[in-house]
């Protein structure tokens, strides 16, 4: 299959199209796959701010297509916040207007001397002055140049934290929406290329290449999706919050804390439904729609309909804070959606100040649970005031900065801070977090899906019930998790098609019904094992070892005092040990020759 | 009681003596810690190699009585090596000579402008030009001082290594006798002051306020003390090398290995002592002259009378870099002796670039067990050539300034490299060594030797028997063998007394027959107790906290793959957790308030 993409010089003012190799596409697939098949064949050794630095938007190999949930591109880019090569992934309509340019993705290379917008159509690309643009937050950009462009017109942009350079700024997308390419500090490689936004709209239909097999796989599993995905179509992720801080996996006071069920009930989802609700959304082509659109009630935008917050955010700007005020909460997720900050990083950096400053570290008074203190934070890292300069960096830099027990505070790994699923809670997760290749994140193997239940084990051939406290046998469900999530990211599809019990067979069928390619689910696994070991490689490259796969100190020693996770924790160690057993890794960490070998990776570069 | 110290001041050239406030010797005793609670006053924030250090020896409350092996001295300064305030300890006659003066220790400040030895006798000190010294190795500058000074002098030294400020270079004491204060590199602070030596000689005799009780004490505990150490007296701590590989406790190829009985069997005591034995050593007062003279064979000393290779240099020199040759493990000790360099760190530098270079990490070659390379190396280290001079800063420097995976062959905690005594092997192990103040020490807490039953549990109020490949219940052990081991340093004794079962109900009435203080078991263990949260208390000044006690990947998730220790991993999460909770630390490793009031340390400078 060929892929069509376009490579955008911002310094030179040069753009051109290419078809990337047919190999990369067939071993790599797309997305997130396909695009560190390409920076493998690159300088690593890049300053992640600078101009040698590469930003890809990559469509997944099925976005935009008749697939359920089909509506995911990759963000890919050497991470400032991080210093490894990585990804994020962002849905909503932007890929499928993508799409329908007829280009599958996008690469930007260099810094353009001015504030500039891309604008992508089925003509090719213009590099446009963002003069205008620049200091506007995301809801804002994406307002002006939809009326710039015309209706149907997608944005993908950055707010002033992206433009301030935030190591965790998002690349923003949907207006507001805030649909989010959130983590690693994607919108600062864009503001670093004084890249404000990319517009993308077209009116070409992706190339299908069986719609029948494709529509009767649809129709088998919508059911399926729809029946066990009710909680998201009524209340969105945040539906979650109880049941998650019942079964002791909500971060609680920057993960110290055991248990907060009357903060939870007052955070959730349901109660954000009840008192503010205003309408749903559902990215493209999903059947789920769990996006809810609210109305803020607090701070400066009070009164405008806006994004609810996911299950994520209620944690990073909730739980983690002791934030029990739902108008914060929904004021604090609205802030950082327009400023462009990655709420999770966002609320662990706040977390993570609060705690500096009840423990003396900092000067700065920061309460626990204080609204004012988080708004105005918010706005300090987006523009880099005080305190909020020191942050922006992300929470491993300003413990460095801080000294003395400042980095027991730090809960991050690789740089990037936890998402908000405990590890204590479903010990595959200390392996998922500890071995992700972009630092902490629980969208590499999300095995609490298997481990609680919601994901039956069977469908990546293992068994379904686990013992979420032990430490046993968790290895070889993070190595396929890992694998299987690898493909959603190539695919472009929503990992919530789980939800649905959708497993490899299923997105095999599709892969064949969109590309015409033979393709069964030991090769689609295969395929994700692949793509997983080539982007541990690439940072293998740039010095990563089983030294960086560690656990802070918070997750290794500090057990959930109360709660449904009370008392657990993981041994890491020995989970490790099986882990790179079973990967084919040395003990160091880095793939085996053999391992490479076997999936194909012996020739890339290393 | 009353001590006496010298105070000298190498830059401005003057010398005063002082006693220390009373109430610091009955709460600390005396050796390091009396010796902490002295630093607890001063600044902290020293450069170690910086004029502004300090580098104290003070002997114990103990030192130089008839108290068996009564024969230690403290050495205690900021480390060069983990940038920490940390302490160091030596037998030999050095500490009876320094007490048989008058003094009790000696404070040493400044830098001197030219190379100088102290000479200290009971007129007091004299500071002396060591133009003529300097350069030497550590035997020919103890014959040296002994020409010059006359029989009985004692000289505390450096050699080459020391001078060149090698991060773990050693004091030595004894000359050909090969004693150290080894560990943690007080030999550099000692070369950057510019003293090459410290000669001591005196005719007094140390007070003892009742000698019928301490003769009693002695009487009753020396059989037990030499029925159980026979070994010892036979062969010397080397004796032991076949049994602690048999037991997966004896490291191997660079902590990767897990069993080597052949190699085991070529290097160890019973062989020496067979083929090359020239005498017995014992260290002032001691029952069990653990100590051995050999006739070196092999290299630029052979045919000359050295120092016997004890079981942490078997280790270092044998098992960790693959040597089963005994003639250059022999030759190796003696040469790191003369050169001033600490075995145990020596040998951990010479397996970590051996390890380095099997991987390709650096360019050099050092095959696995070459003699030569071996050889080669500690010379490099002691006179900074090459790789030696990248090693010469330690292993965690070292790996960080080759970056990469090379971390991964750094067995180090805080920056000290691991002592030879397996924590896959005795799980206590792994919390002694993550916890121990000046990094990773095994004489902080020798946990293994009530692990493997040398020393009954019942002597600190515990059981007897315990599963060493569990990691239950350790956290109490951890903490009162901490507590005990602080004890010895204070008195001045030698630690093998609990080999004959010796407890802190003895060394109360040796206490008390020496200096006339009623003292009880619960009193000395307490006094520990301080003495361990004060060394915690001044590092937690320096920015020490919780993310410090960890352990190196190798150690946390590489189990032995073979041996009598294979497959354990310690759960070092969770018995950090417990050991927090019974030290009364807070969760960040912090002594909280409460535990500081209890011990009398409220008041402590913080």
């Amino acid at each position: 299959m060929s892929l069509r993409l376009l490579r955008v010089d911002l310094g030179r003012g040069e753009v051109a199209a290419f078809s990337p190799p047919e190999d990369y596409v067939r071993d790599f697939l797309g997305g997130s796959g396909l695009a560190f098949r390409m920076v493998a064949d690159r300088d690593l050794e890049v300053d992640p701010l600078g101009p040698e630095n590469v930003l890809m938007f990559i469509s997944g190999l099925l976005t935009g297509t008749p697939v359920p949930a089909s509506c995911k591109v990759s963000v890919v880019a050497r991470s400032p916040l991080t210093g490894l090569w990585s990804e994020s992934t962002v849905g909503g309509f932007w890929g499928y207007q993508l799409r329908r340019t007829g280009y599958d993705g996008i690469i930007i290379e260099g810094r353009a001397p001015e504030p500039v917008y891309l604008w992508v159509s089925e003509d090719g690309v213009e590099i446009r002055s963002a003069e205008q643009l620049w200091g506007l937050d995301a809801y804002r950009t994406s307002e002006a140049l939809a009326e710039e462009l015309g209706a149907g017109v997608q944005v993908a942009c950055i707010g002033p934290a992206g433009e301030n350079l935030v190591a965790f700024a998002a690349v923003m997308v949907g207006g507001h929406e805030g649909r989010a390419a959130g983590r690693t500090g994607m919108g600062a490689v864009m503001g670093s290329k004084n890249l404000k936004a990319v517009a993308v709209r077209g009116s070409r239909r992706p190339p299908v290449a069986d719609a029948r097999l494709v529509a009767a796989k649809r129709r088998e599993l919508l059911p399926l999706i729809r029946d066990n995905t009710r909680l998201l179509a009524d209340f969105g992720t945040s539906g979650a919050v109880q049941t998650v801080e019942h079964s002791g996996d909500l971060p609680i006071r920057n993960w110290y804390g055991g248990s907060w069920p009357e903060g939870a009930a007052r955070i959730c989802g349901q109660r954000i439904v009840e008192e503010m609700f205003e309408g749903h959304y559902a990215c493209y082509g999903c059947p789920i729609r769990c996006g809810k659109e609210v109305r803020v009630r607090v701070g400066e935008h009070a009164g405008e309909v806006a994004h609810g917050p996911e299950y994520e955010t209620c944690a990073a700007f909730g739980s983690m804070v002791l934030n029990d005020d739902v108008d914060v909460l929904v004021a604090a997720n609205d802030l950082a959606n327009r400023l462009g900050l990655d709420t999770i990083s966002a609320g662990a950096a706040v977390a993570f100040a609060m705690e500096c400053s009840e423990k003396g570290l900092i000067g700065d008074r920061v309460p626990w649970g204080d609204g004012e203190a988080i708004l105005g934070l918010l706005k300090d890292m987006a523009y880099r005031r005080g305190l909020g300069d020191l942050l922006a960096g992300g929470t491993r830099r300003a413990a460095a900065a801080i000294g003395g027990a400042a980095a027991e505070y730090a809960v991050e790994t690789k740089g990037l801070e936890y998402a908000y699923h405990d590890p204590r809670a479903f010990t595959s997760m200390a392996l998922v977090y500890a071995t992700a290749n972009r630092g902490a994140c629980h969208l590499e193997g999300l095995t609490y899906f298997v481990e609680g239940g919601a994901f039956p084990g069977e469908r990546i051939g293992l068994r379904n019930d686990w013992d979420r406290a032990s430490s046993d046998d968790k290895a070889e469900l993070a190595k396929r998790m890992q694998d299987y999530m690898g493909v959603f990211n190539a695919l472009g599809l929503c990992k919530f098609l789980m939800r649905g019990r959708v497993g490899p067979e299923d997105l095999a069928v599709w892969v064949r019904g969109v590309t015409g390619r033979e393709m069964d689910a030991a090769e689609l696994m295969r395929t994700g094992e692949r793509m997983f070991n080539l982007k541990r490689l690439v940072n293998v490259r740039l010095g990563l070892s089983r030294k960086d796969d560690a656990l802070p100190p918070r997750l290794l020693s500090h057990p959930r005092p109360s709660g449904g996770a009370a008392g657990v924790l993981p041994h890491i160690g020995r989970m490790l040990h099986e882990y790179y057993r079973i990967r084919g890794w040395s003990e160091e960490g880095l793939p085996l020759p053999e391992t490479l070998e076997r999936l194909g990776l012996a020739g890339i570069r290393s």
